[in-house]
């Protein structure tokens, strides 16, 4: 930290982002481009940083330094703070590094009092604007230094209009304007028993620290949360004379984008206001014009912005969003920006400045977020028809896009009313594997517990479909199939809509538009993929999920979640035998009968991967998920297994864990039953000699994963099991396979130890959910009832299940890869975990030199675009 | 590995142990005494280790280099392998590095068979002692190469017994014994489907072999994992001329000590029978004769074999435990070993070798495995009434010592049983908190589920009580009160016995000897003391416990577990009201009632340790424990909140966690309800500033330890609350009081983060407990359900929550300490898991450079002498 803490506009530029904010860096360097940019000052984000370091207070000396800037400002503009005679009156607006909606953003007309608005009203012979300036001053100022909200003072207004039987501002007089000014006083001092602060300075001291202050407060630390910015950024304060919009009809203001940020159009799109100032445009009390009219009311202002605006494009490379007021005919630039944009606007324009020679590609795949991409591949909202809806309840975004259906409550219900033609919307407590079928009739799945990386929400992100969990505020009662959220209770078939990206649920039927690929998409994932060195895979257990993968660009299966095909009818019978067996043999017998069916699954996921490599993760999930609960299931089951009831009630009970995600999973199920890796391995094997006996063309080479390894000891005594039956039948069969046995690292002690690991595996796919439960010691299932306590209270910014925790368990990973690497120069390295979808975690694998990602299909390309950008970056490096 | 794999006697040394064994190092040393030995060679454990590598084939080199050495031996002893006329016998015997009695131990007598016996009874003139010879070869080989018990020959010998009607072996004439070996040979075929093996070098071979396959039988893998042998050092093979004891009335065997190995007495301790080998010795037919009477017999032989007793130990500075023959009149020494020896003895032995000027007090301190101390402190059974009791059950060996009593099946009863005077078993599904009053009601306590660290077991351990955990053999019907186990049913009330150090349970009341502390252990743990560096602690939840400690020698407490004091009448009403309350208004209020109890508890703890160090853990567990489960409890606290019982249920629900070890616990309750931290910090401050005023010479400085950290930030919010409440306490009171605030590193996030954690906390606090399960990622509650398949399958050679694992845990552990002490260079690093009583990790924690260890208060004379040894060790590299 420097001991410079604030700077004139004409000290900055573009790259002084960090210290400066956006806003700041961008009017500084607008002013060297010599354009018309009203003089001021910023006051740093460290000044930001300092306050909170020194327990929220402003150092003396950033005082000190604020006031030679503003005597400077004094100087350069010619008039005087608090000078009635001629006073100088400033705009403060918070900026940061990147835009931040949650933060207060601007007070206007900051100067003026009692005696100062008389002064004005004299010099501009203008009393009403300098009263109407005065009223819109003390009405933002307690809204967003004192917290008294402006909806209050809207009352006031009312009140008087009705008095003066007027409906528009418009219409009030002057004198009007006066007694709204004296009413709003004296509603400031009864509310916040205090005087308004007639003091300029006291004033501009007040906003500044209410900047700082709005760093932090909620909905600021939401918005820093949804968007990964750190606190430790800080704000800047940007103090700037004010030009005046509202000095008459020669006056105005306005706001536009260079291109239209919703389709990506190149023209000119955006609406000004005549004799307004800035909050008029968005407040939507008088409706705005089109930009292009601004031709016909000022042609030579017009021409100036749109020239203004051309440079602008050009200079940045990107689209531009501007702020803009007139002041008397003369037009001065507030702010610039990159502008927000929707995800096809972002590919169009992203293209378009490729084909305009303004971009190389490089910078183009640099400027998508590859998060966007999202919105192109699912349904989302009729925006018109969702326009000013309030959700009933919030969740957690779980897999996006947009459903609207009826409520069903449980799986079975789903995959019946489904099949009568209904779009259905699945709200459960929590799924389970036995839900599979439901959810995949469901248009969207909200459920009450549960995280980002819940049951439900791995498995819809997979289908594709959108999913909202955790909604801890609906209360389910299943028995009479009602919810109640906020006092009301929705009943089966009642209509909701899901808004999987971003949590929102909606009490009625909501118009969905569908996912649209359009060309731009394809040219610029086909970019994407000329930098991209990482290879991407996707995390599919059937041939349906496999297709989707390579539609959109999957290179292979990072993993196959075996478990997942053991969950329809004869099937689960045979698994549930499997379980309860008590002698070897008995185990052997229910494992030959889920033998067939094993084989056809990869069978038909090999047909369907057509050669390419396919990662097989044996049996995983503890057994008990697989045990019938009702008392109807159990019996049968009994009587099928030639069992007494109790005795089997009893061997379930056996079966029951503490912690199950920390129990008998994983590799211990091969350990403590090798029959189990036997037959998995049987059904690979033989499979993948069957599909290339069928297919010349293909050479398929099973990659076998064994999971939950935690020492090398493990992974070789199954590894001797799999490669005596592999072995076996390859040496019987005549034909040659190739094969790879591999595990997953997610257990904290593989990291430390993968250099032993790597001895026997071929290679690591690093299983980062579990990997972050373990490192942090929190199961992802019931951290949801203490994580929003972490992010109220600052302790956590990011959910690490959703982006990869680098400082604790990337240090493992790091860790695994060098130790493996050690001992296996060679090793395979992957992912596929939750992680291998997200930009920033996938960035993080580049670098440490993974060869591939794995992810939900619909992620994909998503993983693409993002394994392109960190190719760039590293290269640039 | 070399390439030599036979030794001759005269080729070896004590130093070649790990090569040799013990038993071949010490004969060769013998030899260079220039005892008398009888000659051979020994096939080392490198040959072992390459049976297992080359797929358990003894290699065609390692043979042949046999058969030279055979031939050597032929030479140096005259005679031929073999040959009829001039037959040379040798006796095979195992010999690891260490002794372990789970392996094959001998076979004497080898090279017999139909011609050579004739020889051989022809060239003794004793054709009796020929036959008697080849009929126990034939017994022996059967039994130990071919597996064929033993016991199934005792049939033939009491049938042929019975035939002739005598009763003693010795009665039995030439004549029978052929009829026996005929006999014998028969009953081998039968039941082996292959004739016994004439050839001497196929017998040889096959004994070798056998020899080696003895490393990894089931007994001898639990013998090494119970003395924490590695698998990898293999066992060596002796081969050695056969001397004959059973050779006339001139001749004979025995076993003896140097000193007494049960009372540590200076003198001669053994037996011997003349006319027998050595098997007769042990096996009980015949009484052996006091090693006194030897005097007797054979005086000469007997001064012999005393002059070499006292050279031994002597030369070997310790007690030795041997063997001989005596053929025809000449002294043969077949063994000499350290012996084993009751901890009582070995304190003694320690002592008097040191005041004898043989060891120096290092030497001593070097020479007692500290788990022996265990026995000292804990009642013992009766050795005469337990000999030959089958146990019905066993289970893991949870808490040292011996216990019997009368079978009840819950905390209450237990309580009140006891109550009325009878010594009371505790027999449970598995034990919580709320039963922490019976259990220490009881005598012993047994669970069926669990492991080493589950609660009964760290409970009892703290309590000194007996506890067997883990017994999956017994089903209990806690309505009826009985439990079920081999068959038997065991009624409300039964006698059972347990001894605690083997996990042995027993089905009738047996003696017990009280537990017996005497002048050698406090002189010999004052010796310990003067070399220790590390400072031994205690984990201790009471007065009680403390008081315990201190007369153990603890130094400190590390581990107050705050919320074991939460589980008695009024506590556990307010700590219920705690955990449902709905605003932070009710939550104070319940934590208010709190206040004063816990204040009680802290400051009778600090009385009791007189101003030395206590580290208070700040409540740890999972809420839902706390909770009530029956009907009556919900409804009577619903009526203490004025709460509707359904709303209740509700809230109890909702804090139901799928994983509650990986759940809303430690810090994180802090972290939601900082009211928590602020009570117990009261209660802690509020304590030391009024023992510290009650007591001039007392400075209580409270360690305020923060569980469960896994991110700095989560610590430093808590500290911040901490430091709030504490420093106005100190203010207001006028009073000094110095406190520090710390955390547990426990989860693996921590240690890979400890740099950063450093900055906030002034100690680190192991928790190894906690962070074994999370780097292996297995629960102790519910590993025993696959560890046992561990074991059987040489996965694991160690319970990791027994010793620590230094490859992965010790790993995480040393990290934590390096990043600890950069950022903090005193750091105060301390562990207070399970592994702080365990010498081979107090060890570790001594070279990593822990200032303490905290441990069970019965296990702090282990871990004051582990931590001596430690530094001893370290010293001497």
């Amino acid at each position: 930290m420097g001991d410079k803490f604030v700077y004139s506009f004409h000290e900055g530029n573009e790259t002084m982002r960090n210290l400066l904010g956006g806003k700041g860096a961008n009017l500084a360097e607008m002013i060297n481009l010599g354009m018309p940019v009203p003089d001021g000052f910023t006051v740093t984000t460290e000044a930001c940083n300092k306050y909170y370091d020194d327990g929220e207070t402003i150092d003396k000396k950033i005082i000190d330094e604020i006031f030679t800037h503003l005597t400077a400002l004094e100087k350069s503009s010619g008039k005087v703070f608090g000078d009635p005679n001629n006073p100088l009156l400033v705009s403060v607006r918070s900026g940061s590094r990147a835009s931040m909606p949650g933060m207060m953003d601007t007070i206007l007309n900051l100067g003026l009092n009692d005696e100062v608005v008389e002064g004005l009203a004299k010099l501009t012979n203008n009393p009403r604007f300098a009263y109407d300036s005065y009223r819109r001053f003390i009405q933002m100022f307690a809204d967003v230094v004192m917290g008294l909200s402006k909806s209050k003072f809207e009352t006031v207004i009312d009140d008087i209009k009705a008095e003066r039987k007027v409906e528009l501002d418009t219409e009030l007089t002057t004198d009007d304007l006066k007694e709204m000014v004296r009413r709003f006083k004296s509603f400031y001092h009864a509310e916040l028993k205090s005087d308004f602060p007639l003091d300029p300075r006291e004033q501009l001291a007040l906003a500044i620290e209410a900047v700082f202050k709005s760093w932090n407060n909620p909905r600021a630390i939401y918005y820093r949360k949804m968007n990964d910015i750190p606190s430790s950024w800080g704000t800047a304060v940007n103090v700037q004379m004010m030009v005046f919009g509202n000095m008459g009809e020669t006056s105005g203001t306005g706001v536009a984008f260079t291109r239209s940020p919703s389709t990506g159009d190149n023209q000119l799109f955006g609406e000004f206001l005549m004799n307004a100032q800035g909050e008029d445009v968005v407040a939507g009390i008088r409706t705005p014009n089109h930009i292009s009219e601004l031709q016909k009311v000022m042609p030579e202002v017009y021409d100036e912005f749109v020239a203004i605006s051309k440079r602008l494009e050009e200079h940045y490379h990107d689209m531009q969003d501007m702020e803009f007021t007139i002041e008397n005919k003369k037009l001065y630039m507030l702010q610039t920006r990159n502008g927000k944009r929707t995800a096809k606007a972002a590919l169009k324009i992203a293209c378009d400045l490729v084909s305009e020679g303004l971009l190389s590609k490089k910078e183009a795949i640099l400027m998508v977020n590859p998060n966007q991409l999202d919105a192109l591949l699912h349904p989302q909202f009729d925006q018109d028809d969702i326009k000013g809806e309030t959700p009933i309840a919030t969740g957690l975004p779980a897999s996006p896009g947009a459903a609207t259906g009826q409520v069903v409550f449980n799986a079975e219900d789903a995959a019946n009313y489904a099949q009568k033609g209904h779009r259905v919307i699945l709200v459960r407590l929590e799924t389970s594997p036995e839900d599979i079928e439901g959810m995949n009739s469901s248009k969207g799945i909200l459920t009450v517990r549960g995280g980002m990386t819940s049951h439900a929400a791995v498995v819809a992100r997979g289908m594709g479909i959108c999913c909202v969990s955790g909604v801890g505020d609906i209360k389910i009662n299943e028995e009479n199939k009602t919810f109640t959220v906020g006092g009301k209770t929705y009943k089966e078939y009642d209509y909701i809509s899901l808004d999987g990206s971003t949590g929102n649920v909606y009490g009625r039927e909501l118009k969905t538009v569908p996912a649209a690929i359009e060309d731009d998409f394809e040219t610029f994932m086909n970019w994407a993929d000329e930098f991209r060195t990482l290879k991407v895979r996707t995390n599919a257990d059937t041939p349906r999920d496999a297709k989707q993968a390579l539609a959109f660009g999957a290179e292979g299966i990072g993993l196959v979640r075996t478990e997942h095909m053991f969950f329809e009818g004869e099937r689960i019978k045979a698994i549930r035998e499997m379980i309860v067996s008590k002698t070897s043999e008995q185990r052997s017998r229910a494992l030959a009968k889920l033998l067939p069916m094993q084989k056809g699954d990869f069978e038909a996921i090999y047909e369907t991967m057509q050669g390419r490599p396919v990662t097989i993760r044996y049996l995983d999930p503890p057994l008990h998920e697989f045990l019938p609960t009702s008392s109807y299931d159990i019996t049968q089951l009994a009587l099928d297994m030639g069992m007494e009831v109790d005795e089997l009630k009893g061997i379930i009970q056996g079966l029951h864990e503490f912690n199950p995600m920390m129990g008998h999973r994983g590799v211990r199920l091969d350990i403590s039953y090798p029959e189990i890796a036997e037959m998995q391995t049987r059904a690979v094997i033989e499979a993948a000699i069957a599909v290339n006996k069928r297919n010349a063309d293909f050479n398929v080479v099973p990659e076998i994963m064994i999971p939950l390894v935690g020492d090398v000891a493990e992974l070789r005594y199954v590894k001797a099991v799999v490669k005596k039956v592999a072995d076996e039948i390859i040496e019987t069969s005549g034909e040659k396979l190739d094969y790879m046995v591999g595990t997953m690292i997610e257990i904290p002690r593989a990291a430390l130890t993968a250099d032993e690991i790597a001895e026997e595996a071929e290679f690591f796919s690093f299983g980062t959910n579990d990997l972050t439960q373990m490192t942090f010691g929190f199961s992802r299932d019931d951290a949801g009832g203490f994580l929003s306590d972490y992010y109220d209270k600052h302790i956590y910014e990011q959910d690490p299940f959703q982006r990869l925790d680098q400082k604790g368990v990337g240090k493992l990973v790091k860790n695994a890869v060098d130790l493996g690497k050690k001992t296996r120069p060679n090793i395979k390295l992957g992912i596929c975990g939750e992680h291998g979808g997200d930009p920033s975690s996938v960035e993080f694998f580049h670098n440490v030199g993974f060869q591939y990602v794995s992810c939900s299909p619909f992620r994909v390309p998503i993983a693409r675009l993002a394994a392109a950008q960190a190719a760039i970056r590293a290269e640039s490096k």
